[in-house]
């Protein structure tokens, strides 16, 4: 009994001694990150610098300079470009959408990859649906119309991207869908809670069989006057000029830093957020938060002095938002290399303050995680739960079975400012941004050190203390 | 066994259909609340409608005059105005406190109770320190000085609650501290961590045997540039004419609501913010926040048709910022009457997004409140544990044992506005506001409807389901 109890002893005071290390390893983390909040020094640069940053324009390829000689200055192994082919979309002049009669055009904006309206202005009669299916039920009333999808994002979800979810149909299949009825044009309300006057772009698709035809997004207070307009039984002409072209496809490129494992250097753990933007706002909180919280987890990494067991990959991926050829391309030249990828870890929820992180993993990565929320609570990190991990890591996942993480911070202001002209840094709080990128570190951290056990076995996994 | 097995299946059964219950309750409150931003309506009215309403300011009248009225507009059973004494601080004309020889005055703010300079200007050669302590070495070397506390806020505190508090006596005891050695004015470095040029007012004390001397807070770029001038060897004279004066006491009023329980009315839950602020800004955050929670988690309950076992009584509490006789009148009057106090909550952190409650009583009262947090965290209730109630229910732990509990919302950007000019309506997020008061309003609903163990009572408490 007595040898027993002598171990029992000894493992406890093991325990708390790793336990003891990690706090401390994680509380120079912090230190480090709200003593020089570095990560709003750097979106700074990047939104006031350099600007917003469409896949393929100009300011893009500045971004991807930005990242690398950043990345380089802060000397990780290597930094390198990694090169890509992207969609090369260009939104050319503002666009010019009208009720016919009135001189002030509504606040809209083309949705990003729309076809434009070759140098013409179209017109039509508005028709006004809440549902994708409500224009199979009115058939060939549709023709010649143009289509306002109307839902509004449903406020009682508690969370925004819920809401966001429940409406994203719309903008993304409302054009082919009106299209295959014979509409001419299509107007999306803007995917946000927040009653104003910003128009909010995003991507859209159309389906290859079905004729293109422009769409864009009106802000909500438009979208609200129309919808009474409609409700007294009139039915205005909507006239649209769009000077949107799709170009050739170009190459681009991922800025890629890594840092060398010393005793799994085989064993990827990628970090990542997107460089690219829509060409409204500055992309502040989408997803330049992103990307300088991957750039900070590697600086605050490299300062508190910590040399990781694997090999940790920071990413500025390029095109997330029109084509996610960023994160498909890094798919496939891992499984062209048969790179070993360990873990992916994604921010892309904006630059808010940390609530946690949501798993997309096996039960028993899940509940590893939360085995480490007594060291992360302290730093209000209270969320390790399952759920999405990002959507330039999630190609990884057709190269074998990966666990990827998405940061999430507090969500009730992100869709605000989500893709419209009041995505700017001024909208960022420096503590809530650097806090981020602390998280992200720690998190990164403990999985560098204690590992993730071996994927789909049932049961609990005690941490190994290594 | 076969008997045994069914009592437990009928016991988890009725678990389960309370449960429910209480989810489809809860699911009706957020749905009320979000759909309606109340809330953010009633707080456009008192910041715009009435603004700032320091105690005894003829805007603190007005104040309670619309509470009265809107409370009464919502139909609870009863709603009146409870007389108190309060203090009567006037600040006069703005303060100006300059570098002699400078035109441009410093961003400054008396603060709140400090006595003015008579009509003159006072002058004195700079002093600089960062602890109370360091005046005790330099002795007869303060005299005729004037003197600026100088230590800022850590920025390594995760909670800026805590790293406020760590600075908070410069503003409550520098005063006196310095007179003791004959200084002749105090200058206070703004307890925030935002680097801009809003002063920070809020309240101090003068220790009775000491002479009062004036002190205002400036901004941090102001004590930041007079830091760099003194560390060049320099030694600026100050001046300073502040036109505050201390009125005689008068009469005042708490504004309470109530809804009498239909069950136990002698158990008394009492819900409050308080109604007072400085008159910097519109003390939109502090404490409208806490102001418009407490009549919307009142309307929530009563709009969702909801009638508390117990009685619950919703408080307006006048004077929390300089004497919180409010609260202290409350507690005094409680006590007369021989009232039951059973618990009391106070919203007073501000309006932003929640992150739960914090409990100031006994370990099996807490460890209870835990209990519900299946109920919560769908909403971002992630955090139940031990801390602070709050200033204006303090009194109550007078009259006897008493659980008190503390909203707690998210903290990073709430001492940007405190006590500041900027604590306006503008920087609080409609849905952030709402969600705490439907978080206030399941709490009550669960306290209401549960009821709290008996106090110190060791052991595990069981929710007794009725």
């Amino acid at each position: 009994m007595k040898i027993f109890s002598l171990v029992i002893v000894l493992f406890l005071t093991l325990c708390s001694y790793a336990q003891n290390i990690d706090s401390i390893r994680i509380r120079a983390i912090y230190d480090e990150a709200l003593s020089s909040l570095r990560s709003y020094q750097y979106l700074k640069q990047l939104c006031k610098g350099v600007g917003h940053r469409l896949t393929a324009s100009p300011n893009s390829y500045k971004a991807v300079d930005w990242g690398y000689e950043l990345m380089q200055s802060l000397q990780p192994d290597t930094v390198y470009k990694q090169e890509i082919i992207v969609p090369h979309w260009v939104r050319g002049e503002k666009s010019i959408i009208k009720i016919k009669g009135q001189t002030k055009p509504m606040h809209a904006t083309a949705l990003g990859m729309s076809v434009g309206t070759d140098g013409k202005t179209i017109e039509g009669e508005l028709l006004i649906v809440h549902q994708l299916k409500q224009l199979d039920t009115l058939g060939s009333l549709v023709k010649d119309k143009i289509v306002l999808y109307n839902r509004a994002l449903n406020p009682r979800f508690i969370n925004t991207g819920n809401a966001y979810g429940a409406c994203f149909d719309q903008r993304w299949w409302g054009a082919s869908n009106a299209a295959k009825y014979g509409a001419k044009g299509v107007l999306v309300r803007s995917l946000t809670l927040r009653e104003d006057s910003f128009p909010h772009s995003g991507g859209m698709r159309y389906v290859d069989s079905i004729k293109k035809i422009p769409a864009a997004a009106i802000s909500i207070k438009d979208a609200k006057k129309l919808g009474q307009i409609y409700q007294t039984g009139k039915r205005p002409i909507i006239s649209m000029k769009m000077n949107c072209i799709n170009k050739p496809d170009t190459i681009h490129y991922n800025v890629i830093a890594e840092i060398k494992g010393n005793k799994f250097p085989d064993e990827i753990i990628t970090i990542g957020g997107h460089l690219d933007s829509w060409d409204l706002g500055e992309g502040a909180h989408d997803d330049g938060a992103g990307s300088v919280h991957t750039i900070e987890a590697m600086r605050l990494l490299l300062q508190t002095g910590y040399r990781p067991q694997r090999t940790l990959r920071f990413v500025l991926f390029m095109n997330e938002e029109n084509g996610n050829n960023g994160g498909k391309f890094y798919a496939k030249y891992a499984k062209e290399k048969g790179e070993n990828h360990y873990c992916a870890i994604e921010s892309d929820r904006g630059g808010f303050t940390p609530r946690g992180f949501t798993i997309d993993g096996p039960k028993n990565h899940i509940k590893h995680i939360q085995q480490w929320s007594e060291l992360l609570s302290p730093y209000d990190i209270n969320v390790l739960k399952e759920g999405w991990g990002g959507v330039d890591i999630k190609p990884l996942k057709d190269n074998g079975p990966i666990t990827l993480i998405g940061y999430l911070p507090d969500n009730q202001r992100y869709f605000d400012h989500h893709h419209a002209a009041s995505d700017i840094l001024e909208n960022v709080h420096p503590r809530e941004l650097e806090l981020g990128a602390a998280s992200i570190a720690s998190l990164l951290y403990l999985i560098d050190k204690y590992g993730l056990p071996a994927q789909n076995l049932k049961g609990e996994n005690k941490i190994d203390l290594h």
